[in-house]
C-alpha cells in the first residue's frame, strides 16, 4: 500500500518563490519564521505525516467511528496519535503565543494542514474545527472564557466543535430553532437538537468544547436573532479543572460515503435536565462569530481539495510505476512496460500533479496574504490583502476541492479495475474528497458569496485589480523564448480575456437580473480559479526559468516549467468555454418551468 | 427514499424521432417492433423496474453480495427477482427466435436495458454478461455446443460469464496464462486463475457457464494464441439434465467501492481434477470471439452511463422539490421556497437533465444503426451502418460512462450534506457508476481504439461522413428564427469546427508520432461525445420546433429546446478547449522525465 510522503520540494519552492515567506517573516509578529525554522516545521511535519497519521489512515476508514450509548470510540490507533500530536505541539501551531500557541504564520500552518489532511483526511478534522472554534473565542469572548477555555484547547487537551445547522435548517441558519434560556447566574439553558456535528463525540481528548447557535426568548427573527453559546461537554470548575457532564449528548453518527474515521455527530442539548451554556460575546451576534470560524474553515477545507489532488496523485504515480502492462505504444514484440509510459498514464498524472501544483500554489498565496492582512504595519497593505483573501476564499474552498474530487477520480481510473477495489486505497480518496465540496458551505453557496458579497457589493475592484497583477504576469512570459513561454503566454493571456469579460458581465448584471448573474456563479468561480491557479503556474515558470538561466541544474525547475506547460494546454485553454456559460448561460438554466423538470 | 420511473416520454420520443424506429421496423427480421408492441414492451419494462427492481436497489448495495466456502449468498429479494425477470421473458428480448428469444432489434433492446440499468446497476449486470455470452456462442459455437447452452441461457435458465483477465494480465490480455490440455474425448482441462468475473458465482440460476481465455499448449506466445472455452459450473449431460459439478470454484469476492449486490469473483479452474471445458469456434481464435462479446458489452455499459445520468438526476430532482430552503435569491422575507428555484440547483438539474437526454439519444441512434448493420437489405447500407457503429462504440462507452460519474457526483451535491449520507441513496449512485468507466475497457483504452482502430486506420472516413452529416443538421438550425435556435446553431458550428480539425490533426500525426496521438485520445473521445451529443440535441429541437409550428402543444417540445440551448452554451461551449488538448496538448504529457513524476 503506497504511503504519503510529504511534497516537501514544491511546498518550500511555494512558500519561498510565490507566497514570499521572507517578506511574511517581516511582518511584525511573524518573525519567528525564519527560513530555517520552517523547513524543520515542514520536515518533522512531514515525518509525522508519513510515519504516524498515514498508516491510519486506510485501517481507520475501515473500521470507522463506532456509537454506543451516546459515546463514540475511535479507530485502533487514534487515540495515540491524537496524544502524539498534541504532545508534539501541533495543535498549536498557528495559535498566539499568549495562549500557548507558537504563532507560527497561516502560510506555514497552511503547508502543515496540507500534510495533515493528505496523510489523513479523517484525523485532520479534529484540530480543524478545534482552531475554528479557538479563534472564535480568542475574537469574540470574554476574558473569563478565554482563560477558561482557549489554554486547552489550543494544547489539544480539549478539543472544539462549530454547532450551527439543524434538520430543518442545512445551510440556511435563519432557519436555526435552538433555544437558549438565560438563567439567575448569567449563565443559559440551551435545547435543541444540532446534525452534521463534526467531531461532536469522540475518545481522544478529556473534554469537547460545543460553539452552540441558538436563540434567546427575545430575540428577532432570522439570521439577526441568532446568538453563539459555547457548551462544554463537561463542565469546568473555576480551578480549571472537569465538573459534572453537561446535558450535551451524541444521540448517533452518520453512515457516510468517507471519512469514515471522522464521527459526524447528531448533538441533543438539553434533552435531560437542560445543557449549561455560557454567551460568547453579544446576544444576536452570534452569526457574526460563526463567520469568523467559518472564513478561517473554509479555507481549511480548500486545503483538503489541494491535499485531496497531491495524496490521489501519489498514490495512482506510485502505481503507475509499479504496474507492468503492455508494450510501449507502437512497438510490437518489445518488453512490457511500466503503465506511466503510457501516453493517456501520463496524461493522468500530470492532470493530477498539475492540479496539486496550481491548487497548492493559489491557497498558499492566498494564506500568505492573510498574514500581511493581519500582521502588515501599513493599514492600506492590510485592507488591500483582506480584499484579495476575500476574494479568493471563495475560490480556495470551491475550485480546490471540486479539483479534489475530480482528481481522486482520476486516481482511480489510472488503477483500472484495481482501483475500484477498496483494498487498493484509490476510492478511499474519492469518497474522502466528495465531503470538501459539501461542508463549509456547497461549492454553490461558495460561488454565491463570490460574485455577491466579494465582486458586486465592491463593483469587481478587487478582482480587476488581481486582474491587473495577471497581465503583469502574462507580460513577463511574454520576454521569455522558447515554445513554452510562447504556449503559456498565449493560454494565459486568452484566459485572462475570458476571465475579464465574465467579471465584468456579472458585475453589469448582478443589480440587474440576479437570477441570470446567479446561474453562472460556479462556472465563474471554476473559471477564476482555473485562471488564478494559471496564474500562479506562470510565476512558478517565471522563478523556473530564472534559476535555469543562472545556471541552477535542479530538475525540478524543468519539470515545473514543463507542468505549467501542461496546465496550459489542458487547463486555461477550458477558460472560454466557462466564460461562455457564464455570460450566455443564463436562458438554458431558466428556460424550463419547474414541473417539466 | 425516491423510486425510479422509467424516462418512458423521453425514450419513446428518442426512439421515434431519433434513432428512426419505424424504419427499423422495416428491416427484414425487425418487423415484430411495431409502434403499438414497442410502447407495450416500454410499458411492461418500466413496470418491472420501477415495481421490482428498483426497491432493491438501495437494500441490495447495504446487504451485498456474500461470499462464504465458495458459493454466493445474494441479497435478500434477489433470488425471486430474478425468476419473475426471466419467466416474464426479459432474458429473451434480444435474442434470435431460433433460440427461444424475442427478436426485438436492439434499439428496442437498448431502451429497456436502460431501464434494468438505471433501477438497478448491480442485478443488471447478470443479464448484460449472458446475452454478451450468448451473442459469442451463437456466432462462434458448433451446433452441439448451441444446442446444449444457448436456450437454456435465453430463457434464463442458466446465466453466463466473460472469464477474460487474470491476476498479471489486467487489460493486457496478451499475459493470460491459463491453461487449456486437449483430452481424448475432445474436451479440454482448464487450469488458471481468472480475476474481476462479475457473477462468476450466484444463487440466482441452476448453473453457471463461464466462458473463459485460455491457451492450448502449442499456442503461439501473445494474443494469437488465446482460444475461447465453454466451461460450466455443472457439466450437462446429454439429455440436458445438470450433471457433476465442474472444477471451477469462485475463492473469493472483491470488497468494492460500488455495485454491492454484484458478486466479482476471483475464480479458480482445475484446482482439483481439473476443470471441463470445451473450444468453442477454432484454436487460437479466442480473441476474436471475446471481441464480439466484448463489443456488445461495451455498448450496455456504455447505457449503464445514460442509465446513471438519468437515475442520479431523478434523485436529485425529487430532493429538489422537496427540500425547502432559504428564499428565493434576491427577495428578502418572502416564503422559503424549494431549492429546485435557486439559479444555481437548476444548473445543476439542467446539467444532469441535459447529460442525460444527449447520451440517451446518441446510444440509441448507435443501437439503430447496429440493427441496419445487421439486418438492412443493401450492402453498402450494412457497411456504411457498421463503420458509424464502430466510431461510436468507444464513444458512447467513454463519453457516457464518464458522464454518468460526473452527473452523479452533481447529484451528491445537489443534496448537500444530505448527500453525504449514505442512507439519502444519492451516493450509491456516484460508487455505483465509477465501475462503468473501467470495466471493458477504461476510458483510456475505448479512446485508444477510437483513434487508432476506429479513426487512422481507415484516414479518418467515417468520421468525416458523420461530420458531413453534423454540418447538414447545423444548417437547417440556421434556418430557424429565435434566440434559442441562433445560440444552438453558432455553438454547435464552432463545436463541429473543432472537431473536424482534432479529428484531422490526429489522422495527420497517428502515424508520425503516435505517442503524440495518443497523450489526445482521451480529450478527443470526450470531443466527440460533447459534440455527437450536440448534434443529436440538435435534432431533438429541431423536430420539437416543427411539432410547435403545426399545432401541438405538449410543454415536452418547448422544454426540449430549452434543454438544448442549455447543453449548447455549456456543454457545447467546451469543444475548443478540448481540442487545443488534442492538438497542442502532447507536449505538456510528454514533457516531464518518469523520475520528475
Amino acid at each position: 500500500m503506497s504511503e504519503y510522503i510529504a511534497p516537501v520540494r514544491d511546498m518550500q519552492f511555494v512558500l519561498k518563490e510565490l507566497a514570499g515567506l521572507e517578506q511574511v517573516a517581516q511582518l511584525p509578529g511573524c518573525e519567528e519564521a525564519t527560513p530555517d525554522l520552517v523547513d524543520a516545521v515542514l520536515e518533522e511535519a512531514a515525518r509525522f505525516a508519513e510515519e504516524v497519521l498515514s498508516p491510519l489512515n486506510w485501517p481507520g476508514d475501515q473500521e470507522g467511528a463506532r456509537w454506543h450509548d451516546k459515546t463514540v470510540t475511535m479507530p485502533a490507533g487514534f487515540k495515540e496519535a491524537y496524544r502524539l500530536f498534541a504532545e508534539s505541539g501541533w495543535t498549536a501551531l498557528g495559535s498566539e503565543p499568549e495562549w500557548g500557541g507558537q504563532g507560527l504564520p497561516k502560510v506555514v500552518a497552511a503547508a502543515v494542514g496540507e500534510m495533515w489532511k493528505s496523510a489523513n483526511h479523517s484525523f485532520s478534522l479534529c484540530p480543524l474545527l478545534t482552531s475554528g472554534a479557538i479563534e472564535a473565542l480568542v475574537l469574540s469572548g470574554s476574558e473569563e472564557l478565554k482563560r477558561t477555555y482557549v489554554e486547552k484547547m489550543v494544547s489539544g487537551v480539549w478539543t472544539g466543535t462549530m454547532n450551527l445547522t439543524e434538520p430543518n435548517a442545512g445551510s440556511d441558519l435563519a432557519a436555526v430553532r435552538t433555544r437558549a434560556e438565560p438563567q439567575d447566574d448569567g449563565s443559559y439553558r440551551i435545547c435543541g437538537q444540532k446534525i452534521f456535528i463534526t467531531y461532536g463525540e469522540h475518545d481522544l481528548a478529556e473534554n469537547i468544547v460545543h460553539l452552540v447557535l441558538a436563540r434567546t426568548p427575545t430575540a428577532p427573527e432570522g439570521v439577526k436573532g441568532i446568538s453563539l453559546f459555547i457548551v462544554p461537554k463537561f463542565m469546568v470548575n473555576a480551578d480549571g479543572s472537569l465538573g459534572a457532564r453537561n446535558d450535551a449528548y451524541c444521540v448517533s453518527i452518520e453512515h457516510k460515503l468517507g471519512i469514515h474515521a471522522s464521527p459526524t455527530a447528531i448533538m441533543a442539548f438539553g434533552d435531560h435536565a437542560g445543557a449549561v451554556g455560557h454567551l460568547v460575546g453579544e446576544e444576536n451576534r452570534g452569526l457574526e462569530y460563526m463567520f469568523i470560524m467559518m472564513n478561517a474553515a473554509r479555507f481549511g477545507v480548500g486545503l483538503e481539495g489541494v491535499a485531496a489532488c497531491e495524496r490521489a496523485y501519489q498514490r495512482a504515480r506510485d502505481y503507475a510505476r509499479d504496474r507492468i502492462q503492455c508494450t510501449d505504444i507502437g512497438v510490437r514484440g518489445g518488453p512490457k512496460v511500466p503503465i506511466i509510459r503510457h501516453p493517456d498514464v501520463r496524461r493522468m498524472l500530470m492532470t493530477m500533479k498539475s492540479r496539486a501544483e496550481a491548487t497548492r500554489a493559489l491557497a498558499y498565496v492566498v494564506a500568505a496574504a492573510h498574514d500581511a492582512a493581519v500582521h502588515h504595519p501599513d493599514a492600506g497593505e492590510r485592507k488591500r490583502n483582506q480584499a484579495f483573501v476575500d476574494l479568493m476564499i471563495p475560490v480556495v474552498k470551491g475550485w480546490s476541492t471540486e479539483s479534489g474530487v475530480s482528481m481522486a477520480s482520476i486516481g482511480v481510473q489510472v488503477h483500472g479495475g484495481m482501483g475500484y477495489v477498496e483494498e487498493t486505497g484509490a476510492a478511499q480518496h474519492l469518497r474522502d474528497a466528495q465531503i470538501s465540496t459539501i461542508y463549509e458551505g456547497t461549492t454553490g453557496i461558495q460561488a454565491n458569496d463570490l460574485i455577491g458579497r466579494k465582486m458586486a457589493r465592491e463593483g469587481g475592484a478587487t478582482l480587476q485589480a488581481v486582474i491587473g497583477l495577471m497581465r503583469g504576469v502574462a507580460g513577463e512570459l511574454g520576454a521569455r523564448s522558447g515554445d513554452d513561454f510562447a504556449a503559456l503566454q498565449r493560454r494565459f493571456s486568452a484566459a485572462i480575456d475570458a476571465l475579464a469579460a465574465a467579471g465584468e458581465w456579472l458585475v453589469a448584471n448582478y443589480g440587474k437580473d440576479v437570477r441570470a448573474a446567479s446561474a453562472g456563479a460556479v462556472p465563474f468561480l471554476m473559471l477564476l480559479g482555473v485562471v488564478a491557479g494559471g496564474w500562479q503556474m506562470a510565476r512558478a515558470a517565471l522563478v523556473a526559468q530564472t534559476k535555469i538561466d543562472a545556471g541552477d541544474a535542479d530538475p525540478f525547475y524543468p519539470a515545473k516549467i514543463g507542468t505549467a506547460r501542461f496546465y496550459a494546454d489542458h487547463v486555461l485553454s477550458q477558460a472560454s468555454g466557462l466564460a461562455s456559460s457564464v455570460t450566455d448561460g443564463a436562458a438554458g438554466v431558466l428556460a424550463l418551468p419547474e414541473d417539466m423538470f
